[in-house]
Parts: structure tokens; C-alpha cells; sequence
């Protein structure tokens, strides 16, 4: 078949492909319909490993995906053929100690689309488990299907705050980690986002996702924001999202005495960590990796209309200008959340 | 002053009563704006005693109140004159065992409006703590800041159930508590409700709230209902909210394998609880007594516009008319849920 | 093989009966050493039937096991022939619903020993998946490895408590069951338990097992004991352990305000439910179903010496004498506990 | 009356000091019986000052204490003149925002015993609120009474480890914290604690506290042992009581997927915070700020013989002794862990 491919040398083309895929009784095959384009395929285009994943081997790119069934397996039984459909990128072993505790992806067996050696979607059809592959509620569209993804760190992260009904949020960093863990923690239960860049375009586009208030740190200072917005209390919430390690040590100071930090960016080294301004605060700190179970419950958020991801899909390429795509993916303008391809 | 009082032989009238209110320390007086009309209210009215309750001297009705100030005490910090609040009816000892582990609602001293021997509000003024008196935000009237209390023991449940960004919640009883308790649930993070009674006009009023699916059990079987949404496998939460012994032992039918019940509706006897239904699913059951630490909650949400408690609001009156409210609201059509008095 | 078979007709027997057993690659095979005769084994030989399970065919009796592997699987990593074990009697689906999110024992298709039409292990050997398998620490011996499965019971209910350190419980009912959530719940973090029964010598043998306050409710009123102990306050916890209808509506009076209910007596009937009498507490009920996950603590608790259930095994039998076992685990005298047969 | 001072220019003596201490309706006045010596009384002798609060003022030192009451406040209920009791030695403001929720160790106003400018005990008698002032059980010394604030500090990271029954922990560092963190972690449910120092006296005290590991990581590597005793899948909980800089990037190592860190130790500069590798691990870091609500919990469990501090309490002096007493714990010896002066 024809798929985007990433040579060890990191040269990326449309080429033809092909490896056996059987469909399993538990299986289920998907015709790709929208396929979005993520930091991680961008930095394997660019630089060839992430961490201890490196590319040896050609590999289809692209794990943020939704479409439609053609076909499915003999035990399979809440879906059917041209049922809509998005798709988890990662695949547990489920007789895994973790998997068995119901943390599915902290598997370190995980195999997981287009991180080598495993071949990504931008092609015409994977098989993939029915267990991980979700039905779409008719009112979201296949390009909203394949924002699921993303945003899944952002429900996860949400998930892992334990908000309760009313809390005060900041979101550090206004990249589009920082935008769907925004949009989940308003859909989870927070009032209103606090949400803190140096990058006004960026901030201009959050401010308009909901009871967001944007804050340039470049020019205001974040804790004077919270402290007029919460009587000097603090905020309940601190979202991480920069991956910075500037913004690291201050991530306890616009937090309330007994709130909590989740820390969803990723920064390369170790950083600088306040313990003592954690301590007289009794801050938690809640970490994610990647997420587990929360594609049902991203789905019946878009489908009730509570999380509107459109307005964060800015950039459209055909298949046949993936590489084009991925060009502009690894230049992106600051008015730009999300590209996608469709297939 | 004049005040509404009711007398121990149920008389109800507006008629000039007097007793001494210093203001203390950290107290603030507050001019009454609007005064909702609750159950409670209207059952001391009719009844006289609710429980152990009995009104044996003159007491003045009405606990659902929004006002402004008019002046502070000396230690007063965060309030002033001419602020717009509402206030919480309940006043603890903050020394006793429940307010210092934080479950004020808890102490059995609690002094509460309305409840004998304590006046309530309707009348033109009152002197209340400043820690339980809330700034109304810009954007939220005075009418809505009377909505507060009620909305409270919706916030309170939807607290207690612990809600994960998604969640389906069934709630039981489309009374003036189950809608307060699906506007909270689905403002603290539910993604729908599905709402079941047997009056055909109420569900059709909740239908209008946001993501809400009316059951009308009369007709159909909520359990089918729930099991067509979520593929068989129930809903997260149920929240009990019609106090009615006959629900009492279908609570676990909707639910979901580790699903959680909050118990809200107050059934005046012991009702029937099936054990095994709750333990096949490792059910766990909530309850709530009023509210704690939610007012500020509640406002911080209305003011965000994610709860809007105004198509609530069904019925006006003067509160020269206060008797002819009091009589309305002991024969409320189906198509009111609250009525409030202007002051 | 020989085992000891219950016939349909509620005959029991030891006689031959040989079915397929193949050994999977995650299995092991495993030498029955100690099994321990639970009520539900019993409730079997006299009813031949639990609710909807009924013994239609011959079946196996009994699922409180240990002994020792034979043979393992070619993809068994963590154990090997030799290793004493004990195992855990349900087999469920790992890629049902409940199983992926870590509730496997909410899975309703979970396989269950001496569940009909699931044969028990009253024979010589058994073979079993590794993963539910496992290994005694050097100081446990196969008696006791045969008590974790009762024992679990009460470690999941100690878990579902959420025990915070220094809790007062209150478990209502001295039978097995009560036995081994005292144990699991001052392993767990319980600074006292109080026991209440009406039977004296059940009461005598928990108060050996450590600081362990016996009421024979029959003779003083446990709510005087617990406000005795508690200066008025209450109890964190109750487990109710007794299963009786009579108890069911008395089970929040001796818990203080924010407490915890864990309900693990079945009683057959819906009982009655004192919902008011919850709410002014804001009590909490949590419910068990069998148990998961907590082997492996269990058996951690066993090997530090935090728990001993030697003083629960209060009756041996050998295999030869199973019948004989039997019929006197049918009218067990209350000073005895538990009856183990030894292959 | 005769106190030991501490001077601005950090001289040490017993010497006459006074000051109005007038008994309120809800205090107590205790005659003092045992003191102990913490690190921050030996620190504010050596340095005069811990970060922003500085000895300006002669200041009575000590806060470690239990007495008895010698008179009772016209409004105490639940205490006597004759009682027995140990003391907390912080005192909120209850009407502060951080009490009424519950954390009262969280409101910035609490007054501290020997926390410049407030005199800490050592001297003949102190009026102290009868809310934070606790009955010794009759099998509690008043030198195990005094023990009661160092082990609150391990009581409170226990309660914010969220103990589940079984778990296995490991605590960084075994000194006094490190020591009562263990015995509080094995009190509220852990099955075994795995203590890594490198000064091998203090493991071995430890390793005869109870079922606790001790691991000299100038010999042996922490991770393997922790390996080693889970099959290769990590310690359920960490508590770091090292307070070390070079201890912190490694906190994550010993853990298992899902586990929890709960920072005790405070070190005085920001530390390196290995983010990547808590992600990984989706941990959760916890941390601590002195304690609230232990008091009661800490004696139950003492009472019930669940802890026991006694081992703890090494070195003996009388208060004509104080200053040798100081001089003492200023350079304790590695077999000594708390020395305690007798009033």
C-alpha cells in the first residue's frame, strides 16, 4: 500500500509498503480517514529518535487518527462496518501487571503507533484492536475524531487533578498541550483557566475557547493575576504545560495552600524543584504519561457539546501533500494549532 | 422591623417585630434584596415542625437570600459597603470537633435561618458573619444570588460524587433539588444527565438546562435508557434525588461495575436498600447533609456562565405579597420550580 | 483422579472423576497441599444451590487452597516447580470491561472455583493461570497459605475502607468473616477494633487476636461502648460482617460525623436503610464484592508478622475424612473458626 | 518563673523570665513534665534563626512536651485538673480560610511554641488551648506523651501516603523523622519498610523497630534490594525524610508504576526533580507541612501498643541539665536518636 514513509535517514515520502496484517478475532480493519500531525512525528522527521526510540528501519508516521470500519473480527461485537470510528495508538498486553491494575499504559510493553519499530497510520488501513477503537458520536467529525488524541493527554491530565466542581486552573504554556488540557480541565469541572504564555497569538486564540484568562507573563505577572482573581487565596489547580525549565521552580506560587500540581510537560533534564515552597503549601504533585480510558469520555464530551476541539484544527493538507504538511508542522506560525492530513 | 412571621398557631403575617442584632467583629449587615421560597419554608407554614424542629415562639421565614451591605464590622476585610452577596443560612461553632476537621454542616450546633429557634430573612435586614457572606460577581443578579443556597445542595452532591470528566449521570426526580443537582453535575464535569421522574412538564423544563435526556418512568424503563447509552455497561454516577421510598431499592439498577449513588432525596422513614445489587457492582453510596465550602463555588461557576440557574427562577413577589407567595409555593403548578420575593 | 464430588443430588463423595485439563503457557500445575471448607461449600452439600448458581452436574468441592507447583507453562517467568503457593479461585476475562479498568472481580463472567458448573479443588492437583498464582513466603505455612482466600475478603474490605492511620472500627459480627476484617483492618491501620456479636465465645477468641474490644450486644449497647471509647464521637468505621436484617438499619448509630461504612455481610433480602439517619453523618457505604488485587498484600501482611490467622484454624481433617469434614463445618460449634483438609 | 532562655546573642541559660498568661474558658494550664529536644530548638541555639524567623527577643525553647493539668478554662468539657496529656504546640486561627477547610497547620498566622517571637515550654507551666491539648492513654509515659510531636511528623506523611494494606515502603533516611516515619508507615498498613542511610548505627536501631529492611547505600544499591523483594516491579510508597540534595533526583527509582513519594525531608535550596521519571511512572509526590489531627491518632496507636516509641527516646537529662542537654543533642552521636529533659 501507499503510506508516508520515514527512511533511517530520515528522508520522508509517499511510497509503497507492505507487511502482513492479520485480522485477529478480537480485530477490527479501518479505512484512515483524517490523520493529524503531532510534536513526536515531527521530531522523528527531524531528528530520528526520541529518547531511547530510535528510527532504524522505515516507518509510517502519524498516530492521532480517526475513520471508518471496513471489516471486523469474528468476536467482535459493539462494532460493525461502516461504523465512524478513532482509534488509541497504544496497544497493552493486558496480562501486564499494569494493565491487570487497569494502568494500561504504563506497560512498558506498550506498543504504540509510530514509535519504532511500530508503523504509524498515515496509510490507507490499519487493523487494530476493537477494545481500542472508538465509536464517533454522529455530531463529531472525522478531523474532530482525530483530535481525540491530543486531547486525551489533556483529559488525562484532567482526570488526574480530581477537580472539584468550581476550581480555579492555571495552565502554563499556551502550546496545543496547554489548549486541550485547558479545554478539559473547563469540560471537567473548572470555573475558569488562567492561562500563562510569552506568545500573545497564542493567547489571543485561548482566550477565545471559553472562561480563559490569558496572562503574557512577558508582561504581567502571573501570581498578581491569581491573587486579584482569588483574594489572594491561589489558584486550586496548576497545569505544567511549558515543558520549561525556567517555568519549573515557580510552579508552586500561584497555587492555593492544599492544591495541586499536575506536571504534564516534559522537560529533557531533571529541573529545579522547590520542595520547601511545595512543603508549607502541602502541594501535591500528579504526574501523566500518555493516558488510559478516557477516549469513552472524550467522546461523550464532544458528542454533548461540552469540548469543541474545531477551533483548534487551523491547518488542512491532502495526502498527497504529507510532506508538505509536515514541512509547515515543523515551522508552525504561532496562529497555528494542529495540521491535518486527510487520507 | 416588619418582617414575615410565622406564628406558633401557623398564622402567617407581615407584621413589626423586634430583637437586638449587634454587629459583631467580623460581622457585616447586610439589606435584603431577594428572598427565595423553599420547601422547608413552606413546610414549617403548613406543618409547623419539620423533625425535631418545632416553632414554638414567633419566627421569621425565608433562608435563600441575596442582599447588599451595608456595614461592615472592624476586622471585616474583604467585603464593604455596597457590595452585592449572598449569604449561607448556617452558622457553626468553628472550635467544634466537625468545623475543625472542615465539615461545618456537621456540627450539631449549627444555627441555620429559618430553622426554629433562629429567624430567618424575610425582613429588611440582618447581621451575619462575613465569612459566610459571598460576593456576588458582576454578571450574577440578585435573584440568582438567592439561587445560591438551593444550587448549594446540588454543588454539594456533585462534590461527594467525585466526579471524573465524562461521567454519565443518571439523576432520580426532576424536582427543584434534581435540577439544581444537574446543573451541577454537569457543570462539575458530567457530560450528560439523564434525568427520570413521572410529571411530564418538569423533564420537559429540564430538557431545556443543557445535555439532559428526560426519562419519564411512567413510560419507559430508565435502566433501558441507560443501557442504550452506554453499550450495557451503566451509568457512572445516580444521584437520588426524589426521596421517594420506591426508588429507594432501584438506585443500583442504572448503575455502572464501581459506580458511586448519592443519596440526596431525605425520605422520612427507613427505606429498602438491596445489599447485593450495591455489592455485585462494589457499588459505594454518598450522602450529603446541606453543604460545605461550595458558595464560593457555585458562584465562581455562575459568574463563568457554566451554570446558568435563571430558567429556575419561575415566579416573582412582592414582598407585600409574601403570603400569597408562601400560598403559591404550598401548591406549586408543575411547571414552577422557584419562587422568589423581592424585598 | 480422586475428589471429593458433590452430586446433584447433594451427594458427597470421594470418588474418580478426570476431565481435560491442558496446561496454557501462562498456566502452572499445582499439588494441592491444604484446603480450607468455606460456608459457600457448605451452603452447596446442604441446598445444592447459591442464588442462581446450581449444582446441576458433579462438581468439586472447595477453593481455599495452597500447595505446591509441578509444571509451569512455557511463558511463566516468576514462579517454578517447588514454589508453595496459594491461589486466587477466580479466572476472569482480562480484556472484559471491568477487567481493563482493574475491577476483574466485577467481571461478570469471571470463572470461580465450586461455583457451579466451575469445578473446586478437593483433588490432587489443579491446574491454574500463573497470574493468579502465588508464592508463600518461607514463614507461612500451607494452612495459612489456605486462609489468604477468606482472609482476602476482609483485606479488600479493609481497602475499600480507606483506613486512615489510628482509625477506631467497629465490626458488627464475629462470625469468619468478622475474624479476618478485624485482622485486615488493624493490619491496615486500625488502632482498635470493636467487636460486636451475641454469641460469648466468638467474642472471647477475637479479643485474643489483638487489641480487640468484644460487645455482646446482647448483654451492653455497642453505642455505649464506642462513645465510651470515643469521648461521644463515634467510630471511623463500621464493617458490617453480620449479614442480618435485624442489623442493617443500625449501622451508621455508632459512627462519628464523615465516617465510612463498608458493608460485606449478604443478606439475602433488600433491609431496611436509615437514610437520614446517614445524611446527618454524611456517611459514606462502600460495598465488596470477593476481592481483588490483594493476594499479594495479604500474603506481605502474613510474612512481616502484621497478620496471623493461626488462631483461626481451629479444626484438621484429612482427605479420607472430607465427608466427615463436612458434616461437621455444617454445624460448626462457635468455638471453631475454620476446618482445613489436608490432601 | 525558671525557664531555659535563649538570648539574641544565642547564650543558653535557665534564668527568670515572665510574662501575663491569663487562662481563657476554653484553655488549660499544664504543669510540664517531659520536654524533648527537636533539631530546630538545637538549631535556633547554633544559628539563632530558621529562614525568615529570627531570635530578637529572649525566647523560652522547647515544644516537644507532655504534663498534667493542674486547671481547667470555665468552658472545657472533656479535660480535668490531674489528666495526663501531651500538647500540640501550634495554634491557628480558626476562622482562617485554611482551618475552616480543614488545614489548619496551613494558616501563615499559626503561633509555634519556640518559633520566634513565641516561648516555647521549657519552664514550669503553660496555658494552652484545651482543643490541642490531648489525654495520654493510661499505658503512655509522659516521656512517650513527649514523643507524640516528632512522630506526628511521621503520622501526617503516612495519612498523605495514603496507605493501602500490604504496601511496601521505603523511607530515605534514618534519622529521628526518617525513624517515627517508618513506625508510623508499619502502623497505618504497610507490610515492610525498606530504610536506606549510610551510617550504618542508625539502621541498625532501626532495622529492630519492626519488619524494617535497612539498606547502607554507601554498600548496597536501594533499587536492588527494592528489586529484589518485589519481583522487579517497586516500592508502593517512598518517603523521603533525607532532606538531601543528592537524594532527591533518585526519589522515583525505588517506585512502582502508579506509586506515591511523600517528601518529608526540607532541603534548604531548590533540588533537581526528575520529571521524566516520575511521568513514567505516572507518580505522585505528596508533601507535608508539620501536621493537623494526628494528635488523637498518634495515642490510639500508641495506646493500642501499634507503635511503639520507646526505643527511640536514648538520652535522659534533668532540666538543671538543660544546657548539657543542648550542648548534647548538638553533636548527637549516631546511636542516639532524641533526648528528652525531665521537668
Amino acid at each position: 500500500m501507499q503510506a508516508l514513509v520515514l527512511e533511517p535517514d530520515l528522508k520522508l515520502n509517499i511510497r509503497e509498503i507492505e507487511w502482513p496484517e492479520p485480522l485477529g478475532p478480537r480485530d477490527v480493519k479501518i479505512k484512515l480517514h483524517t490523520v493529524g500531525i503531532c510534536g513526536s512525528d515531527v521530531h522523528y522527521y527531524q531528528h530520528g529518535r526520541i529518547g531511547p526510540f530510535v528510527v532504524k528501519a522505515p516507518m509510517v508516521l502519524g498516530h492521532e487518527a480517526a475513520g471508518s470500519i471496513v471489516e471486523v473480527g469474528r468476536d467482535v461485537k459493539h462494532l460493525k462496518a461502516g461504523d465512524r470510528v478513532c482509534m488509541e495508538p497504544g496497544i497493552p498486553d493486558p496480562n501486564s501487571q499494569a494493565a491487570r491494575l487497569g494502568m494500561y499504559n504504563l506497560d512498558p510493553a506498550v506498543r504504540f503507533w509510530a514509535t519504532p519499530p511500530i508503523h504509524g497510520v498515515l496509510r490507507p488501513t490499519v487493523v487494530h484492536p476493537a477494545d481500542f477503537t472508538f465509536k464517533l458520536p454522529d455530531n463529531v467529525s472525522f478531523a474532530e475524531g482525530a483530535m481525540v488524541e491530543p486531547l486525551a493527554v489533556g483529559m488525562h491530565a484532567a482526570n488526574k487533578a480530581e477537580i472539584k466542581p468550581g476550581d480555579l486552573a492555571v495552565v502554563m504554556g499556551a502550546g496545543p498541550i496547554g489548549m486541550v488540557t485547558a479545554l478539559a480541565a473547563l469540560a471537567g469541572g473548572c470555573s475558569r483557566v488562567i492561562m500563562s504564555d510569552v506568545v500573545q497569538p497564542k493567547l489571543d486564540l485561548a482566550a477565545k475557547l471559553g472562561p480563559i484568562t490569558p496572562v503574557n507573563v512577558a508582561k504581567e505577572k502571573l501570581t498578581d493575576v491569581v491573587k486579584q482573581l482569588t483574594n489572594g487565596w491561589g489558584a486550586d489547580l496548576v497545569f505544567e504545560c511549558s515543558g520549561s525549565p525556567k517555568v519549573a521552580p515557580t510552579v508552586f506560587d500561584p497555587l492555593r495552600p492544599g492544591g495541586r500540581v499536575v506536571w504534564v510537560g516534559m522537560p529533557v533534564e531533571p529541573v529545579l524543584f522547590d520542595v520547601v515552597a511545595a512543603q508549607v503549601k502541602e502541594a501535591t504533585v500528579a504526574t501523566i504519561f500518555r493516558y488510559a480510558h478516557v477516549y469513552p469520555r472524550a467522546l461523550a464530551l464532544m458528542g454533548s457539546g461540552k469540548i469543541d476541539v474545531k477551533p483548534l484544527i487551523t491547518d488542512k493538507f491532502s495526502f498527497a501533500d504529507s510532506k508538505k504538511a509536515f514541512d509547515f508542522a515543523a515551522h508552525m506560525p504561532p496562529t497555528s494549532v494542529k495540521a491535518q492530513i486527510e487520507m
